[in-house]
């Protein structure tokens, strides 16, 4: 952020304003406070019968590694439609939702990552502008080491222990550092 | 938004990006897209034995009226710790979490609404800056019809539904309309 948004004035300066406790981008021309909050990540993690869908990502970051069909939430949209809006446009699958499952903070990148179960309603299916190949995945098939996110690993080995034990408590869990995933890349950063 | 933060130019326009399906704020001298997505509002329930802790409102919107406590999640924050600062700040009290309880999608004004449940861990409370007054209701002595919000009335009456029951599921719906409270008002708009 270089200039007001409101104004146009490029005299933005980091302050706390009155009455706040963390600083903010303060124009000093015409006031105007420019908040900054977290994005909400939605999708889902749909299923046929004990198949899980991936997609391999087309885009960056992480572009060739595989994923979850999820991506920002819309303005004037439920989680619930975001979560199937995001399904379709990228892996081009209708689904059904089972309910809500995992509910991530990912706090270096300030993001709410939510994802549901699914079940897909048909095997009609494939690549969206931003995926390279869509595929189902048995559990002994699922490219581990080829995970695009943490919190999809993460969303994956929950689903594998759940199902195993036959019942979907919520998952909530929070992601506080990020880390390289390269193997040649120093473990923590 | 009148300026593109980024270069300063007052050239944007609203149109839908390649390879996008929304329109957006683009800029048409530095190609920035400003995307614009919901916020996350985060707080809790706040009981003690059988009473809610309910805070009436310093501030507008909805200056009088009574809320939960509860505010706009911030960049690298975890939803609960969101939930517990918005506890302190407005409510000078210290909750322990119980639980995510409801988690509503808020169309008209593009918010996610994530409420706790939460004990008191004392009675060491009283109004924070934006609060008048903060205080303990029994179930019949709570103001339905001075409540700020319709998330606020609609945690409210799932939580002593869900008390007398003995269970608590999560929670989730949606809002899609707003509506004037004031009863001279239309009853929708």
């Amino acid at each position: 952020m270089n200039f007001c948004s409101h104004c146009g004035s490029a005299s933005l300066v980091s302050r706390i304003p009155d009455g706040d406790t963390l600083p903010r981008y303060v124009c000093a021309d015409c006031g105007t406070i420019h908040y900054q909050n977290p994005k909400v990540v939605v999708g889902c993690l749909p299923v046929w019968k004990d198949k899980v869908l991936l997609c391999r990502r087309a885009i960056e970051p992480r572009l060739g590694l595989w994923t979850l069909p999820a991506g920002f939430l819309e303005n004037h949209e439920t989680l619930e439609a975001g979560a199937m809006r995001e399904t379709l446009e990228e892996a081009d699958a209708r689904v059904t939702l089972d309910g809500l499952y995992t509910l991530i903070s990912i706090i270096h990148v300030s993001q709410v990552f939510v994802m549901f179960r699914a079940s897909l309603r048909d095997l009609d299916f494939g690549p969206g502008s931003e995926s390279l190949e869509v595929r189902l995945f048995d559990e002994d098939e699922i490219p581990w080491e080829k995970l695009a996110f943490r919190t999809i690993s993460r969303t994956l080995r929950n689903y594998f222990l759940d199902r195993h034990d036959g019942a979907w408590p919520l998952r909530m869990s929070a992601i506080e550092h990020s880390r390289l995933r390269s193997p040649k890349a120093p473990a923590q950063r």
